[in-house]
This record gives structure tokens, C-alpha cells and sequence, in this order.
């Protein structure tokens, strides 16, 4: 396996690509053609080099999906150990790890998107499935901490709770453009309110018991 | 084209496979590949039976999918038509075509996910996309309507809200399985709980403005 470098910071000798601009691109063609579709020809094609030039950075087209993947995972578990994360009310923490979250999809959207379209193909798959479902266990165990503290609805199951809401979390690499006019916080700031709070203006009639 | 058919009811003298069996298998197999990797031989191995056998119930692959995506997308329609969906406070209406596409979503699983997967690709794909756009736009007239009868928040836009919402319930199909112990009603209730009414058991610290 070639080093990992900071290609924005470390640039090689040949011209144009570090391996940062070479992740790019491959996320932005898995993300268009799909990861299986994809062939190393393509990839220097489309980055107008030889193959031989992406093998100087890496040495599969699985490692290219692996760092792709850990790069949003990274980012992802980063949120849950910050200092908003792991002390305080965990309704408290919860919301930080959902901003937090909200902020990461922003930042590496083409990552957190390839991210969630992996289905277990592979064994780097399997592990990018295994951290996912890690980080949805550090979620729910905070909706059901929250809960505890009495903080969270009682009536609804603390793991059906967690999936809705990083379901809409997750949806946003949908229709979310960080060019589109809607910064990162004010995107975060609308879903935690419509969340945590409801899209409700007013009390429901029925409270939850 | 082929007529079509219902085939659980009028089933023609060939053995085992109806119209509609056709579409189960079809709409199975272009989830677990990716619709442009399926070729009409290949659905004609998984189902048994010769490529001719497809070709008497629909004249190309595209038909197949043009089918599947009118299925999902007629059953979304249908609840937007709903007497509790055209009449009745907007909140109402709103909540009646989120348990709707709920109810629409665990029954019509596979096509419902086949739906979201679409990019566009082709006429047939685009011709889906601007019906969901249309679907997205009645949901956002909702939201809107709601909001100046004082019913939704009105601190974020009704495009976002709508979006959050139906970003909520599309993410269903990620990890709904019908079979999985949870009804559907039961699904809608606490979908409908947390994200009309919020998460938070207690009133948010600062209201909406």
C-alpha cells in the first residue's frame, strides 16, 4: 500500500494530481457510474493521466474506496468525541452529534454520498457497514440516554427514533447542495428545529403519554 | 405494447409467470444489480423462462421499468386524491398524505425503492422524475397551506420542511422490512409522532418566533 498523504499539502513531483484531487475524482465517477462500473481506465481517463500514475498513489481501486469511505467515517466518529458530544444532557449531545453530523455531509458530500450507497460488496464494504452501524449504536444510545433523562417522547422505540432521524439526516445528500444558497448551519439549524421540536407550530393534541 | 394486465386475477395459459409476477421478479433484480446492468436474458434465467415469454407481456425492458415506476408512483397519487387529502385543515391533509405514502411505501417496497433510485436516464426515467417533482410539490403546498393556517412553524421555509419530511419517509427504505415485527400503521404513527410533534418530550427552551 502507497504512504497516505495530504495531496493538498504534500504534492508529488507530477503534475496536477495528489492524492486528494485523485480521490475526488474517483468519488465523483463511483458516485455517477456506481463503484463496480467504474474501471482503473476509466479513472485515468477521466483525470487525464496514465494508469500507472494512479497506482504511484494507490495500489487497487478497492484502496481508492477505502479511503473514500473512511474519509467521511472519520469525520463522522471525529463529531461523537468531540467535547459537545460526550459531556452534558445527552438530549444536548445528541443535538451536537446531529449538527455535527449535518456539518460533515456538507463538507465531504460526494464521501458521505458514496458512503451510503455501499451494500456490502466487498470486504472494505463490510467494514465501512460495520463503522456505520457502530455510529447508528452511539446514536441510538444517546436518543435512549435522552429518553432516560426524560428528555425524549416515551412512545416511540429509542432505535426507531435514531434510524427516522438520521434518515432525514441522511436524505439531505439528496437534494442538499452546499452552492444552493443554504449554508451548513442554517440547514442544521432547520432540521433540528423540525426534529427535536416538530414541524408543528402548536402543541399536539395529544401529548405523548 | 402488450396489454397489461392484472395478472393475479387473469392469468394467461402460460405456467407460473403473470404480468405482475414478471414485475416482482424484474423490479427485485434491477434493485440488486442497478437497472442499466439487468439484461432481458438475465430476468429470463432468475425467472425460468425463455427471453419470448417476456416479450409476450412487454415489448422491452424499459417497458418493464416504466411499469414498476407508474406503480409506485399511481399509488402516491392515489393518496394525494384521498377525500382526507383534499379536504379538512391543511395539518390534516398534510399528516393524512404522510401516513398515505407510509402505508404506500411498506406495501409497494421494492417499486417505491426503485423509484428513489431513479436518475433521469433515460425518457421513461425523466418522465418519473418530473411526476415526483409533481408529488413534492402538492406535499410543499401542503406545508405551505398549514403554515398560514398558523398549524406548521413558520421559521423554516416550507420547501425545506417538506423536503425534511419526505427525506423522513423516503429513508424508510432503507431499513423498513415489512416483515420485521413493525405494522405499518404502527411505522406511520411514529413517524407522524416524531416529526409533527418532535423528538423532545418537553417543550423546546426557545419557541419558534
Amino acid at each position: 500500500m502507497t504512504s497516505i498523504e495530504n495531496g493538498s499539502r504534500v504534492r508529488r513531483g507530477r503534475p496536477g494530481h495528489s492524492l486528494d484531487s485523485l480521490l475526488d475524482v474517483a468519488v465523483a465517477v463511483f458516485n455517477e457510474r456506481g463503484y463496480d462500473a467504474t474501471s482503473m481506465e476509466e479513472l485515468a481517463t477521466r483525470l487525464g493521466v496514465t494508469k500507472s500514475a494512479i497506482y504511484h498513489h494507490v495500489s487497487s481501486k478497492v484502496e481508492l474506496l477505502r479511503l473514500a469511505l473512511d474519509r467521511a467515517l472519520d469525520a463522522l466518529f471525529a463529531v461523537t468525541e468531540e467535547p459537545g458530544a460526550t459531556s452534558g444532557p445527552a438530549i444536548d449531545r445528541l443535538e451536537h452529534v446531529v449538527r455535527g453530523s449535518v456539518r460533515v455531509l456538507a463538507a465531504e458530500l460526494p464521501f458521505v454520498t458514496l458512503l451510503l450507497r455501499v451494500r456490502g460488496n466487498s470486504p472494505v464494504e463490510q467494514a465501512a457497514l460495520q463503522r456505520r452501524r457502530r455510529f447508528d449504536r452511539v446514536v441510538t444510545d444517546l436518543v435512549r440516554a435522552a429518553e432516560e433523562e426524560g428528555d425524549v417522547r416515551p412512545d416511540v422505540d429509542p432505535a426507531i427514533t435514531s434510524r427516522l432521524l438520521f434518515g432525514t439526516v441522511n436524505s439531505l445528500t439528496e437534494w442538499y447542495r452546499p452552492d444552493g444558497g443554504l449554508s451548513a448551519d442554517d440547514l442544521a439549524d432547520a432540521l433540528v428545529a423540525t426534529t427535536f421540536q416538530g414541524l408543528r407550530a402548536r402543541p399536539a393534541p395529544t401529548p405523548p403519554s
